[in-house]
């Protein structure tokens, strides 16, 4: 068992990277890099860092030459024979041969591309650009040394003490919400929190309290190097970055009121089970179910990632039992701001009417809120982001506005296209 | 830094002792030992377990064998040459050699004598008989390897993320109870719990979380072996042991009336400054104090270690008054029942009336009360006293009932002796 305040005291920070591995990522990355490698591998997108917590100056806080250090570092990772045997191998949701030969020779040879970052206002310009599967790759492992660096700074002012006792307080708040989980019955809960964790020790801790504490209701971790070194199950399913896409290549309106649709015909040819799970939010829940072709209400469930958790659950069962499915057989995958007070209020309202699960983030790996003087390890809101396509801006409309994403005209056109109108505002702090 | 829950985890009990050296101790123990050796070094003295706390049925919760194998390991030890000349060339209070070689001599020579062993109703019956200066010190190793022990026999039943998140909570309790101390003007405290501590790893994180937390308010412990490994000073004085032994040898009641003043006279000879603290609640503060020779007035200060302490400390600074010395000179050191929000008020009671310190025990190094369901690690009332010397019992009448010792017909007689009448039961929680 791992030290952690000893370990961060004790860091070489040159030899202890906060990256370790290519397969130090979420499992959709890889699902949906696969897909993206087999449908649309020419592409050429750009993405970006977006610190939606203004008030966070990250290029104040961290140092330029560390981060480019830690990218750096990155760019160096390839698979080793260990992941590719892992992945070739592996059984997810019961199924083998999840990654194809084809991607996994391509897997196995790939590097990641090259970065482009300057400072501006405070902030840090990062982005990414080059074909779609391989620039797509940079999302978590940017997200998630920027996340770490910043805490770095704040701890690398704190006395030894003062970091045990640190981390003595974050575990008993992170076991007491073990604690309050324990008493749901029939509880489904997965780590989904790589992209904004304190720091990868503290996922890895995150992941084995909830093994432990909760047993069978843990379901497994969204990052793929803590579930092959913990022999725990790997979860994901897809993301907002694949309408996004497909989306900003539609060459006028009607191509574009039906990318979304593509996507998901796409996945239906490559996935089958727990991996068709729909992700209706991008351009708004409502009017994507509206118009949804008949199939789709065949998949096994819905993953709520934006605006009142409690509504789009409630319009998902409205919009199954419409279609002459039974949201019993169903699944709701909670996935946006979760803690466990959330979860265990939306636990109680939809037990029973229907199959819950939870993928827990940052407040599951990173919630240091209140544990230092300042509040200067709170967590805060950073995304990294598909911006353009071949040239042409993305957009991401979502059920809160305040998660949009995109040029304004374009904004406009898409609600039109999409029939989105007014849209409730709902803070976003993680 | 230890990871203390990891520590617990791995124990390999037979080759991780309780006691780890012969000056795991209390300083004021080989000070008194010192003393003993030099004026009564053939008094024959019985020294026998109590366990104030009926409802721990500590031969119920710890294995005979295990408790032998730890007291015959105690047995083994002997002085090592580092620890003795840590003895030797050692400034305590600012005065080097305060052992004389001929005291060095013996104790570099000394193994504890045997004891002796038998359940009775739940509990352990262990007393130990022989001459006083070895007996005297079995009293601090024989009380930390139960507590210890009946701590493991609960921490064995742990799983491993329950002892680290045990641990976790215990030292977020700790610290908080740093924090709290830090905002006092001119404190002064003390580590004073080796006998009750929860372990000897536990204590010695204790006493680094008060060097790291409070500077120059921790003053430093009574452990000889926690000061020697970390560099701070050992503290201590003299304790009840002295005057009982004393007043079990007087031949009538003139001499017993005069034995408690007979010690501190032996123990004027040989010590100045700090270490010449009173004792005065034996057989009853206010009566020793009205009956003191004057030369006592000039010592450096009291101990309060029975009763209501801000009573005590008020009486004895009247009588400090009452007898032309000026309190603020003075020292008043609290060492009964501690915990932070007696010392916080304490403090602020007496601060700039007189000199305060705080000899803080069984609330600092074994505090993990409310931490395990069935709260089944509290810490209790355990002491290890001198029941006889030389064939005649002893006594302690204290400043309350509830720690009075010795026979009934004994106690009344005393009582007489000293002019103790009605007094006020406090309980004993530790």
């Amino acid at each position: 068992m791992v030290d952690i305040a000893t370990r961060v005291w004790n860091h070489k920070w040159k030899i202890d990277p906060i990256v370790r591995s290519l397969i130090d990522t979420d499992f959709y990355k890889l699902l949906m890099c696969q897909s993206v490698f087999r449908n649309k591998p020419d592409t050429q997108v750009t993405f970006s860092l977006i610190n939606r917590s203004k008030s966070i100056r990250l290029a104040d806080q961290i140092d330029e030459g560390e981060l480019r250090e830690q990218l750096d570092h990155v760019r160096s990772l390839s698979l080793t024979r260990g992941e590719s045997t892992w992945m070739r191998g592996n059984t997810f949701y019961g199924k083998r041969s999840m990654f194809s030969p084809e991607f996994m020779d391509w897997f196995e040879t790939l590097r990641l591309p090259p970065y482009h970052l300057k400072k501006h206002d405070g902030q840090y310009e990062l982005t990414f650009e080059g074909s779609w599967p391989e620039v797509m790759l940079w999302e978590i492992p940017a997200l998630s040394i920027l996340m770490e660096l910043r805490g770095r700074a704040v701890l690398s002012t704190m006395g030894r003490f003062e970091l045990q006792v640190l981390y003595a307080r974050a575990m008993t708040k992170l076991w007491e919400k073990v604690e309050k989980l324990r008493s749901l019955d029939q509880l489904r809960v997965a780590d989904f929190g790589t992209r904004r964790r304190h720091s990868f020790l503290w996922q890895e801790w995150a992941v084995r309290a909830l093994r432990e504490g909760l047993g069978d209701s843990f379901t497994g971790t969204s990052n793929c190097f803590i579930a092959k070194s913990n022999d725990v199950e790997a979860i994901g399913t897809n993301a907002h970055e694949l309408p996004m896409v497909y989306s900003a290549l539609a060459k006028d309106d009607a191509m574009l009121a039906r990318a979304p649709y593509d996507v998901l015909s796409d996945w239906q040819d490559e996935h089958s089970g727990n991996l068709r799970i729909i992700l209706p939010d991008t351009y708004g829940t409502q009017g994507f179910l509206d118009n949804a072709p008949d199939w789709l209400a065949g998949w096994t469930g819905i993953r709520v990632d934006s605006g009142d958790p409690a509504t789009a659950a409630e319009v998902a069962i409205k919009w199954w039992k419409d279609r002459g499915e039974d949201p019993r057989d169903k699944l709701v995958i909670f996935s946006d701001g979760l803690d466990v007070d959330k979860i265990v209020q939306l636990h109680k309202q939809f037990q029973g009417r229907t199959r819950v699960s939870f993928g827990w983030g940052t407040m599951l790996t990173n919630d240091f809120k209140g544990l230092t003087p300042g509040d200067t390890l709170a967590p805060f809101s950073l995304v990294c982001k598909a911006v353009s396509a071949n040239g042409s801006p993305t957009v991401k409309l979502s059920d809160n506005p305040n998660k949009a994403m995109g040029p304004k005209s374009e904004i406009a056109r898409y609600k039109r296209v999409f029939g989105v109108g007014e849209q409730e505002r709902v803070e976003v702090v993680v």
